[in-house]
């Protein structure tokens, strides 16, 4: 019954993985290059394989990662399950899809998504979700953007979408600037039968990240549709290269996934397809006038709810 | 006497930034921005001043910084002594002068100089070193800045230096890599009376501040002498980029002094004056050719004694 669940899941993966790949790549006047690796058991570090597709130098993305991974370890660390640490140290599989996609139109925004699916033993539980970091903010992307993620939740379960939201604006923060990564999206983690607020059963939590995953697609490929040939100055491209420095900020010093990745001994360049191709640091803003305008939605307007 | 010497100590600290921004700055095209800030009393956080000096865009530095700090608190976080842990909590002054330099050109190194001073009640302690990263490596660059560091060591104690390189070479490493951060120097801290190998008075522990600060200023000047002026191509400078990379990633995911700095709220714009102005990631490396020159220093060559 465990084989069957996590073949199905690996099956939505693998589509999932083609589908982003073939949108957001040969459509937009690109190509992903896969990666797939194997890594055999031994030594206490994670067996399994993946696909690492990376996309560098496109037309519209000048750098994106589509990380498909199933990997298996004999202990599962903390890290992994906040709400059930006496499974820490068990056999586990872990199977899911990351994606960072860093468009180089500064009107477009950089996007992310994960959904994962964790089993150890009897025990099984779903994460995953999608947030949106704009330079140039357009009030109709993050409504869109906003409306997507509810609408992916609320066919699976109507609690979800104010929780994981939640969630989702608690964890993209950088503690140290006072900001906001982006102007959110969902993020939930830990989920099943037992799930405090919004418990799913297997079946519900294998369509919610199917949700997940298939609303990321369209509602980025709508923003990018929008956005992607936006006529843009110098000036948009300094100040997004400046911001891209903030996105290098979390990812190394806050995201979890990626600290746990690259202290656990995982494919360092797989970890770090998330990285911007090109960062700059300056000690001020180069453009306090576009800090005007995308400012407040990173402080001021954090947490608001879109959609009333 | 502990004010009189913590006034001596500050002394040399704004003399010492003084003619780092003067050597770096004014004489190599360049000018160093002061940003003088004092931060009242209140609510636990650390008290004090400093000037962070900045030059950006300049001729030859791309991007360097020169910190002084002294600030006080009223809880000595655990991470300011690592031998010491029961003066953990204690009310404390810590005062120092923190650089980092990136050139613009690939054939100079970036480099890294700390010198720190601590006190809690009537104990006290010194900390600090240089290491340099090179783009594009030359053995004699290396062998002159272990040389500057040998001396500025053995001037105050002939042990000092073995243990100072070993401590640099552990502590600079990017576990994720496999790869030091650069070709090492020497780096100490917790220094007093008491420390193991090393004991040193307080006029010692000064004196080596002193030695260390100079030398720092003497020996990257040299090389900065020898390297400024080389003519580079654009594949040298995209190579330079994208190991900046490697920068960024230490400084942000292992450095302590700055993951300490971010989590307790020090002055941000400050602590990330150490990142570089710009910096490329890609999946694989841009050059291998250029990688199979440089990584034996940062590999199999990482440790080395320069000396004998």
């Amino acid at each position: 019954m465990s084989e069957q669940r996590a073949t199905q899941v690996l099956g939505y993966l693998h589509t999932l993985q083609d589908n982003l790949c073939r949108t957001f790549g040969d459509e937009m006047g690109g190509s992903f290059l896969r990666d797939a690796w194997q890594r055999p058991a031994g030594e206490g570090k994670l067996q399994g394989g993946g696909i690492t597709a990376c996309q560098e130098g496109g037309a519209t993305m000048e750098r994106a990662g589509v990380a498909l991974s199933d990997v298996r370890g004999s202990q599962l660390p903390p890290s992994a399950t906040a709400r059930n640490p006496h499974l820490a140290g068990r056999e586990f599989r872990a199977m899911g899809v990351s994606v960072v996609m860093h468009p180089r139109n500064p009107h477009a925004p950089t996007s992310h998504m994960n959904v994962r699916f964790f089993s150890a033993g009897d025990v099984w539980w779903f994460g995953g979700g999608f947030d949106l970091t704009p330079y140039v903010p357009y009030e109709k992307d993050i409504v869109a953007w906003h409306r997507a993620a509810r609408d992916a939740c609320a066919a699976v379960s109507t609690a979800a979408y104010p929780i994981a939201r939640q969630h989702c604006d608690e964890y993209f923060f950088l503690k140290h600037r006072g900001e906001a990564r982006g102007v959110g999206g969902i993020f939930y983690d830990d989920v099943n039968e037992q799930s405090p607020g919004m418990p799913l059963s297997w079946e519900q939590g294998f369509a919610l990240m199917q949700r997940v995953g298939n609303a990321f697609h369209d509602a980025y490929k709508a923003v990018m549709d929008r956005r992607r040939d936006t006529p843009f100055t110098d000036r948009e491209r300094r100040y997004q290269l400046y911001r891209r420095g903030r996105y290098v900020e979390f990812n190394l010093v806050f995201d979890r996934g990626t600290l746990f990745g690259l202290q656990s001994g995982g494919r360092t360049e797989a970890i770090l397809v998330s990285m911007p191709p090109e960062a700059h640091w300056s000690y001020r803003s180069p453009d306090p006038q576009m800090d005007s305008k995308l400012l407040p939605y990173l402080t001021t307007l954090r947490g608001r709810d879109w959609l009333t």
